[in-house]
Formats: C-alpha cells, sequence, structure tokens
C-alpha cells in the first residue's frame, strides 16, 4: 500500500475533480507485476492503469488500491468490473468511498468473491493525498490550505514591504512542490499589487514547470495590465469579490478540489473569519525584523476569548526554518 | 555524569554569580555513595557537597563533575584539595573551567596522580546548566534570554490588549519553571503598566514559590504605586535607563548571571537591535487574532537584508503550543 501511496502522490494536481488514488498489483506469487495512478479527468483511473502494467499476471493476484474502487460508470467504466474482468482474487484499499456514486465498490467485489480487506495506511491516505477531495466531497467546498512565511517575530515583509527573501531556499522548495500538487493558487489584489507575485511552479533554477495550477487573483481592486500573473505562463482566473464562499463557488466550477491560498493578510483574514480554511502551513524563519506587516488582517476577532483555535498537526524543520502545520480545532473549517 | 548534571539542574537561580554545578562519588566498587549540588555563594560547592555524604566510602573512588574542580581559594578552599584529601582516585569532568581563576584544576589533579578525563557530556551541561555562567565569563555580561507568548499569525495581545492567556497551561507552567532558575526577570515600565505584570514564580495554583528571582523594570516612564511587581513578594529593582548594556551592568552588580528578558515590544527591540539577547524562547499557541500588537518593536532593521538572522537550537511541543528555541547566527551576542 505504501507503493500505492506513493503512486497516488505522484499524480496529486493533475485529477480533480477526481481524487488522486494509486494501485499496485501483484500477482499469486506476491510479485509486484503492475503500478498506476488516476489520469487526468476522463482517462483511466489507477486500478485500471496498474492492470494494464500487469496484464495477464493479474490473474488471481491482489490488488492495493488508496481508496474504495468505484463501482459505477462515469466517464469511465466502473474499478470493479476491470479487477473482476482481470480475475483478480483479493483487494486491500486504504479508505472507503465517501462519494455516494462512488460507495459499494467492496460490495460489489465481496459479491464475486473477492476477499476485500480495508484499513491499511487509512490515516496517510486520507490526511494525504485525498484529503482535498475528501473534504470536497463531505463540505461540498474544496479544500483550502492557507500558506504564509514570517519570521520569529511574526512579520511577512520588513518596514519597507521588502520580502525576498524570509524564509529560506528549502522552504522556498518545499513551497513550489505544494503550488505543483495544487489545482489552483489564490492571492488578493493587494498582493498582486505589492509584490507582482508571479504564483507559478518552478524549480531551483527558476524554469517554469510544464504543469502550472489555474492562478487566481481575489478582490475588487484593480491590478495593472503588466501583472507577471497576468502572463501566458498559467490559466489566470479574475474573481471580483471579498466573499470567500464566492470564490470557492466560482473555483469548485472549475473543478478545483485543493486550494492553496498564499494571501495577503486581508484575503486570509475574510477566508479565517469565515471558517474557510481548512489547514495552515506556516513557515517560520529564524530571523528578526521588529516591524512590518503580519501575515494575517482583521478576522473578526477583538479580544482574546473570540480568538480562533487551531490544533498543530505536525512541526518540522525546513532547512534552517520551522513548518508549523494546523488544523481548525472545531468549526466546519475542519478537515 | 547524567546524575551530576541533574543534580546541578536542582540549584539554577540559587548560586550566581558562581556556577550551578553538580557532582556524584562513586566508591572503589562503582557503588554511588555521594551527590552534591553548589550551594549559595558562600557555601560549599558541589564536590565537597557529595565528599560529605560519601566520607569514608569516597577513598579509591571516582568523582563525576559537570565543571572542572577549582584550584584556587576564593570563599572557599579548592575543590582539588578536598578530592585529593578525600583519596579520590579518578575524577571525570564534563566542561573545562574557562575561569582565569578556576582553570588548572585538571593539572593539579594529574600532577596528584589522580586519572582525569574531561569531555562527558560536555555539550549537554554547557549548553544547560551552565551556559549562562560560560557566557558570562566569556562576555562579563550576564546571559540574557528573550521569551514571548504569540498566536500563529504572531500576536502577543488581542486588539484590545486581552491577553490572557495565549499560550497555554503547560507552557505557563514551563515559564514558571524557566522563572524559578533564572537571577532574574526583567520587564519594560510599559509592561508593568498594561498588565500589571507580577514577574514572580508561581505553582500551577498560583501559590508564590519561595525562592523568587530579582524583578527587574526597566525604563524612564513611571509605574503605579500599587503596581504589584512593587509588592512584598519579591524584591524589585528599578532600572531608570532605556541602554540595555546599562542595564546588565546595573543587574552585574547584583551578582546577576541569567536574565530572562519577559517584555514588552519596546524592551525587547532594545535588546535585540543592541545584540544583548543571546536566547530567544518563542512560545507559539495554535490560534489566530489577525490584530493587536507583535511581540518585538522597532530593533533598527528597515529591510528585509537588515534582519537579525537567528539559528533555531530545538523546536518542542509544549502542551498545545510549540515552542521554539534560537540563538543568536552571528554576532557579539553568542553563546
Amino acid at each position: 500500500m505504501a507503493v500505492a501511496l506513493a503512486q497516488s502522490e505522484t499524480v496529486r494536481g493533475t485529477t480533480s475533480p477526481n481524487p488522486p488514488v494509486g494501485a499496485v498489483i501483484l500477482d499469486a506469487d506476491g510479485v509486484l507485476v503492475g503500478r498506476g495512478a488516476t489520469q487526468p479527468p476522463g482517462g483511466p483511473h489507477a486500478e485500471v492503469m496498474a492492470l494494464r502494467e500487469a496484464g495477464e499476471r493479474a490473474r488471481g493476484g491482489t490488488a492495493f488500491v488508496t481508496l474504495e474502487p468505484c463501482s459505477h460508470h462515469g466517464r469511465t467504466p466502473p474499478c470493479t468490473g476491470a479487477l473482476l474482468d482481470a480475475g483478480i482474487a483479493a483487494v486491500r484499499f486504504a479508505v472507503a468511498d465517501p462519494h455516494p456514486l462512488g460507495a459499494g465498490g467492496a460490495g460489489v467485489l465481496r459479491a464475486a468473491g473477492v476477499d476485500v480487506r480495508e484499513g491499511l495506511l487509512a490515516d496517510e491516505v486520507a490526511g494525504g493525498p485525498l484529503r482535498p477531495w475528501l473534504h470536497f466531497v463531505r463540505t461540498g467546498r474544496p479544500h483550502v490550505t492557507w500558506k504564509y512565511a514570517v519570521t520569529l517575530d511574526g512579520r511577512v515583509a520588513a518596514a519597507d514591504g521588502t520580502s525576498r527573501w524570509i524564509s529560506g531556499p528549502a522552504s522556498r522548495a518545499e513551497v513550489h512542490a505544494i503550488r505543483a500538487a495544487a489545482d489552483a493558487i489564490v492571492a488578493g489584489t493587494g498582493t498582486v499589487r505589492a509584490d507582482d507575485a508571479w504564483l507559478t511552479v518552478r524549480d531551483a533554477d527558476g524554469h517554469l514547470a510544464s504543469r502550472q495550477p489555474l492562478r487566481v487573483v481575489v478582490g475588487t481592486g484593480g491590478i495593472p495590465e503588466n501583472s507577471r500573473v497576468l502572463d501566458e505562463s498559467a490559466e489566470t482566473l479574475l474573481v471580483r469579490t471579498h466573499d470567500p464562499d464566492e470564490v470557492l463557488t466560482a473555483l469548485t466550477e472549475r473543478g478545483v478540489v485543493d486550494v492553496l491560498l498564499e494571501g495577503g493578510p486581508t484575503l486570509a483574514g475574510a477566508f479565517v473569519a469565515a471558517g474557510r480554511v481548512d489547514r495552515i502551513l506556516a513557515y517560520v524563519a529564524p530571523s528578526l525584523l521588529g516591524a512590518g506587516p503580519a501575515a494575517l488582517g482583521p478576522s473578526g476577532v477583538s479580544t482574546i476569548t473570540e480568538a480562533h483555535r487551531w490544533r498543530v498537526e505536525g512541526v518540522t524543520m525546513s532547512g534552517d526554518d520551522v513548518r508549523i502545520a494546523a488544523v481548525p480545532l472545531t468549526g466546519e473549517g475542519g478537515s
């Protein structure tokens, strides 16, 4: 299942609104004979890709899949049928399909005599590659990760507005990997005006990745025509509203499931106030400024007892920076 | 040596200007027969305390000491003499004595035929209980730890000034333990006025500890006569200056080696700007405010390239909070 999980990681950002799933086929002797992951919408699912690689060696074998195989006809035939046709004897999946159309695959397989078990690496899968999609199925809203980089004293820029680079090279590389796995990168018009933010995925040498997430600029303020975010490197959507739910609705219509919110403070404040941030990724750089703007603007809190409460999910070092991941402690923003 | 280190931890905050040292005596068969730690100034050193407990069983035994035994006559006779008189056959110490008067103990012992080795747990001791004293001997200035508690968005209080409690109970208990180990707790007049800060060591029930560090209020602004910091719970020193070096000189005259700086932003900014913060302890609480003051005020930085650079020394969870310890990356503030 760890191999299937790794497979699914490779297609994050390319499958929405479908889930990024990974699959592995072992033959009857336990030898790995096929690997696959969900192809872009309209293309084959992970099981089918893995079965193709395995061919006849799949007969009598075991399939490991990160999500319960689907049993419905969508744009592709059901995966349960493909598994049965290939003569698979056993299926192991990590996470049950919560989707009303997809669920029931396990029952179909069991009825056909397949040995089915679920739950292997369920937490890793549900908290990892499938997290945004599971959130989307449950709430009907895209999953929003708010990412920011601050100094130890909580500044996102110096007094004169300069901010390159608050975080170190390891964190910046990590952020580009996170951008690459997202469906859309969202920033406010203020950030675009102030930083001429490009909102693209680049490698360490600054070269653009071949696949780019949708760039989304939010707000009623205008941005200059020559803004980098309007160039040809990637598609850009302008959403002329301040309301987070209107933004998320517009993104849902574009098939977006996994959103990376990159600021600035005003937009982040609106999302936090509305309970529309599902995860925080804070990169805390070991430097001090003593002046300059904070990461979060007004979010409806005026006294300490009204503070938005979160739970730290993990703390790791990212080069010289501290990376803190957090999720809402309560409320519908939870994932 | 781990037992000797633990012994020294118990006397932190009570020995300055002497170092908090721990000692353990094993008899000739390797049985632990004595433990000791530095007594308050004028009292016996750790080795003497441990030898007293061991008595005649020390003969032919081994002494473990966190600091090289002293060989000079100060207010107490040299420890090398006490070890030789007791018939100790071997000495292991963690950290060599950098003090011009104290150094040379190892040589004296070796010359008398004692088997001496150094370096055991040296990093743990030098970075732990002996760190402030070693800094003091090296620089002539007390060691300053700046401690603060902030939200994930870098606020030390809400928009209305309320701040109880930003951090959780585990962090607050930890801070009282850190206060207990310090010689002095320093805050600015602004913090005393705004929060009526008490600057005392209390247990979980709010009861005052029997020993209290010196309370130090810094600044030219006045504070109300009925401020809690002026009560009888502990001694209080008023230092009417903004200059960190003048503050540290006044503290040195009082025998202070280990300083805990607790804010506010203006005072912390002055210490950071002067390179007089030797360690940061930041408690980051998993909450968001979106408004309110930051931990650090102006510290001489106007653009990002001038940022004060630090190195993260350790990150741990303190209850639900993230505790980040950092030291200066360069400069004379280093420890």
